[in-house]
């Protein structure tokens, strides 16, 4: 659910109203009971969902027989205060909850797969790093450090997936001039692996991986930088010779045309705005943000917890429609056996576009 | 012309060729006749100009009539080797008519005003950097250095416009570890002021501006960062106080967006990348490099010499239409004293749309 004082309860909600997105996949919302239902009312839709408690093994055992495609689980809470939604901003009460319903949907995640309390993925609406800090949950940045320590992976990887274009980072969110520190061989060629994964967790079957150099124009064959030559090449150098379909490196500026028009399925970007400034300008609204290198999905929509248009009703529900269009793909593709369809861009990417 | 050897005498004669672009202004090429005639034959238009030496006033001030719209320049050039278009390379012949041709061209642009053989702008056509370097030319790496101290201008910056959006760089070609060693509050605040003049001299009466961050969100309000405070905002606050409608750090991952959406008339990027990915998303082969910063209007195509599809009647003119209809724009505000309308973006970009 998120922080309840902003818009995921509406973006939930209004999701999961939609009839198309409830046929996907049965679904467990981890939240309290009041929001959503206030939520419905703004909507103006009826209550959807059965209630139980975050133990009601029965209930979910009984859900699974599909009478009931959507379950709120709500977790037990010692709340620090009291909530109050219409608050609109960061509180410690907010902070907590939307804390607690990570965990309980990561633990959920964490279940043996035949436990019926288990999950096959888990999609996070936004939370607030400043409520956290409030909640005395401070030492978690974000979603994505809590989720990758509760799944136990080391080497994650954000990546993000827009209708026509999916693209992963291998630096994210450090400073432009703290590259220089942590850009090494390594790193690229692990996050080439986990791109190749991560495409064929949804469903392409060759992914064919495009990777940027570092510098204006590549480099421009070294006149403009030589980190392409010292890393970028040989990392790619290294994963072909593993088997990977990857080419690169190639100018920033002209590849992401190359990867919309269907000639990759993935482009690997060497830090934060290379790779982010051609997924908003494709897709705004409708981006999804996907952690790779974890051992279940994790699906996020690709926007904060927007206080100041939370519970009027405004909130724009697309990209956490595409969060769960995207967790449900992957999760289909895992039961089926690895990649189940092979085709152009577009239709790989179908899930997220109707 | 560009290199002969290149795609530039098709594009030039492929963009002249259009009645609605003739109608624009009065055209002179600077170039060799046996390439123009050639293209034309490739492309299967009449030669439609009139060919004079470069010394011709008299020919230039009947030109100046109306009666032709296009007069081909032919400058005397010693090249160092028969000239081979065929040869669809860089060659020494190429670069040394190239550079040529440009000098020719900025000769006319440095002329008086009122006297028959100046222009009052220069379009350029690709040439090829190894091919001047061939011709002994090395000493400049391209275009736009030349056309900097053939205008004895100090302080230019690249402009890009494409029809719906407009970016100017703080830096450009450099590699990206070498960004702290340029980035200044004096080079920001340039790049306002220069931004705030060219899209003036574009006919936009009030510029909006607005400045992106260097870090990944702009800094995160320092978590991230702080050049965005050390040198980004000093520079935003010193504009403003001289009356410049000028925002930000904004982060470069959103605010393409809003500028496209026509909240913004430019936006300053602080590098390459971070300038050029929208451009080449938005606008792959119609976007214009206009230099910023000069007495004389100079704009070009923003592609290379295309030396692999030259000569085959391939070469998309798309682009130096483009930059020959920004540079009638320019042309046409300047003869006008200044701004010459207000509008929304855009119709302050038809010109470049249509």
């Amino acid at each position: 659910m998120g922080d309840p004082c902003g818009i995921g309860p509406e973006v939930v909600v209004r999701s999961l109203a939609d009839e198309k997105i409830r046929s996907l996949a049965q679904f467990r919302v981890y939240g309290f009971s009041e929001p959503m239902v206030r939520a419905a009312e703004l909507i103006g839709v009826e209550p959807f969902w059965w209630r139980v408690g975050e133990g009601g093994t029965a209930a979910l055992a009984a859900a699974d027989s599909g009478v009931h495609r959507v379950m709120l689980i709500e977790p037990e809470v010692k709340l620090p205060s009291s909530l109050d939604c219409d608050a609109r901003r960061s509180t410690a009460a907010g902070g907590e909850a939307s804390f607690q319903f990570v965990e309980s949907a990561l633990a959920a995640a964490m279940r043996p797969q035949d436990d019926p309390l288990a999950v096959d993925g888990v999609v996070t609406a936004p939370i607030s790093k400043a409520a956290w800090h409030l909640a005395g949950r401070g030492r978690w940045p974000g979603h994505t450090e809590l989720v990758s320590s509760r799944m136990n992976a080391k080497n994650t990887r954000m990546m993000f997936v827009a209708p026509r274009l999916r693209v992963m980072l291998v630096t994210a969110h450090i400073p432009l001039y703290e590259i220089r520190n942590v850009l090494t061989i390594g790193r690229v060629h692990d996050t080439i692996s986990l791109a190749d994964e991560a495409c064929r967790s949804l469903g392409v079957a060759s992914p064919r991986i495009a990777v940027c150099g570092l510098n204006p124009h590549a480099g421009e064959d070294g006149l403009m930088g030589d980190e392409e030559k010292r890393l970028v090449a040989p990392a790619i150098s290294l994963a072909q010779s593993q088997g990977v379909d990857v080419q690169g490196p190639f100018p920033g500026d002209t590849i992401f045309n190359a990867a919309v028009n269907g000639r990759y399925d993935i482009v690997i970007a060497m830090y934060h705005d290379q790779g982010l400034i051609p997924v908003k300008l494709l897709a705004f609204d409708s981006a999804v943000n996907m952690t790779a290198g974890l051992p279940r999905i994790r699906t996020s929509p690709d926007h904060g917890t927007a206080f100041d248009i939370a519970w009027q009703g405004k909130a724009d529900a697309g990209s956490m429609s595409a969060a769960i269009r995207l967790a449900a793909q992957a999760a289909r593709t895992a039961k089926s056996g690895g990649s189940i369809k092979e085709g152009g861009p577009m239709s790989r990417t179908s899930a997220q576009k109707s």
